[in-house]
């Protein structure tokens, strides 16, 4: 690992032939039956204590169905929270199988903080000693500069990627994202000029994330972030077609669905892991059929 | 606790005749010699063990010792992720014990994610089981109002509370928070707005973060804001002072202070928490000095 995350990125996408990024995103309802039977079987600490050792358990399956389709995983650290210490000790693991398997980890936690406090979130995540060792991680830019460049700084010193948050994939988005500039346009393209700019700053550690639910939008973000990997999460459970962002499958960008792949034992039946497989499978070779590159 | 957050809030500044919140920041570094000592002992996994129980000693006896002289403590997420799960595991007792020396605990996560992210982020911290079961927590609403409500709604159901991120404290909040709307003002002040409007829809339950290092904006925020309960960083190592900010002591706004209380023995020496507790007691003898009310 002694080359700029961008790079490594690339070498996956390639070496894979893939640019599916799978959502690591375990809810617990939604859990295979045969791995929640031993938690609902517990109580009290025993209880938390299965309930994180499934977690590890499915995700390691997921892990290992998906490698040979995905580039890289994203677990979501608010389901790992969710069910406390624990589950983000399982986490551990989780990130270090998927690194084994060969896959990029990109840890879906949009933090973001004050500089002195944002030191600390990414000696979380990207120093020698992080207890989550992810090769990137997705920041929410909204308090600026100085608190993206503690990431941005250990990100470059140790080879990993920041993806800040520019257009994302829910309804809300509009809220805050889409006021409008009195400079022209509206604030998450502002928030991509900055991006932009870090990147220029920061070669080979910056990326972004934009909704592929927001296809008229990806088309202007991708002028603005030109070389800037993206990671475009809403294809599959939230609407997102490969067609519809069909544009945008060029370069280091990687596409993300989360349920439509974990969860697809739900539609399919039978074993969860080979669902998942299928799942990734085909959605590598949706995106390869229309890709531009 | 079967009252609204912002009652428990105005009954616990009441109550304490102050206005103090102290932040919970335990950077390494930074902790006392005698502490540290049983860390640097250690390697390995035991290292990581006795480090994680050093952040407990050292909230704990902060807590301890501020009790009598603030109205809340804010422990910051980012220097517990820092050092792992087992640091995370200390915070949980943290938590209890401030809450069971009476101070209403405020998590610094500043999370925010998309709906149903958000969802198990809430669960995370409001729901019956949450793990970080506390009074209120700071969110990001950059992600707009489907990525805020699942923390407002959990939080309504389970009378705690949510300060939402309007103007932060730092430097770099002119970055994206400042940039100009064609509606006249900064973005800041629209999001605001969203607030104010959130506030309406969910009585009782919402706060705003603003930073007391901007004292203009501030003038203006709590305009915008009127009875929403703000939360003002900035206090002390940032460089604010109960001066700059004394028109904004009323209602149930609390101001934060975390370098300046906690690692006050740095500048007095003797007892670190002896020294703690004279930093909280004069700065709440500051505020209430200039106090509006």
């Amino acid at each position: 690992m002694n080359d700029t995350f961008n790079n490594r990125l690339t070498a996956a996408i390639e070496a894979k032939g893939s640019r599916v990024c799978v959502g690591l995103d375990p809810r617990y309802a939604r859990l295979p039956e045969e791995l929640r039977r031993s938690v609902e079987e517990r109580v009290g600490e025993a209880h938390i204590i299965a309930r994180a050792e499934v977690y590890r358990l499915f995700c390691r399956g997921i892990v290992e169905a998906v490698a040979p389709y995905a580039a890289a995983v994203k677990p979501q650290f608010a389901f790992f929270e969710q069910a406390g210490p624990a589950a983000l000790a399982a986490l551990v693991d989780v990130i270090a199988y998927a690194r084994k398997r060969g896959l990029l980890v990109i840890g879906d936690a949009k933090r973001g903080d004050i500089g002195s406090t944002a030191e600390a979130y990414a000696g979380a995540f990207f120093s020698p000693e992080a207890p989550w060792p992810v090769d990137a991680l997705t920041v929410n830019p909204y308090l600026g500069r100085d608190s993206v460049e503690p990431f941005l700084e250990t990100a470059a010193a140790n080879y990993r990627g920041v993806y800040l948050l520019a257009r994302t994939s829910n309804p809300g988005a509009v809220d805050v994202q889409d006021l409008e500039l009195k400079t022209g346009g509206p604030v998450w393209r502002g928030v991509a000029g900055l991006i932009a700019g870090w990147s220029g700053s920061y070669p080979g550690v910056v990326g972004a994330v934009f909704g592929a639910t927001y296809p008229a939008e990806l088309r202007e973000g991708l002028d603005i972030l030109a070389g800037v990997p993206l990671l475009l999460p809403g294809y599959g459970a939230q609407g997102a077609t490969a067609d519809d962002i069909s544009f945008a499958l060029t370069g280091a960008n990687l596409v993300s669905s989360s349920r439509g792949i974990i969860f697809a034992f739900e539609r399919s039946g039978g074993d969860w892991r080979e669902a998942a497989a299928e799942a990734a499978q085909k959605m590598r070779d949706e995106l390869n059929a229309v890709s531009a590159d």
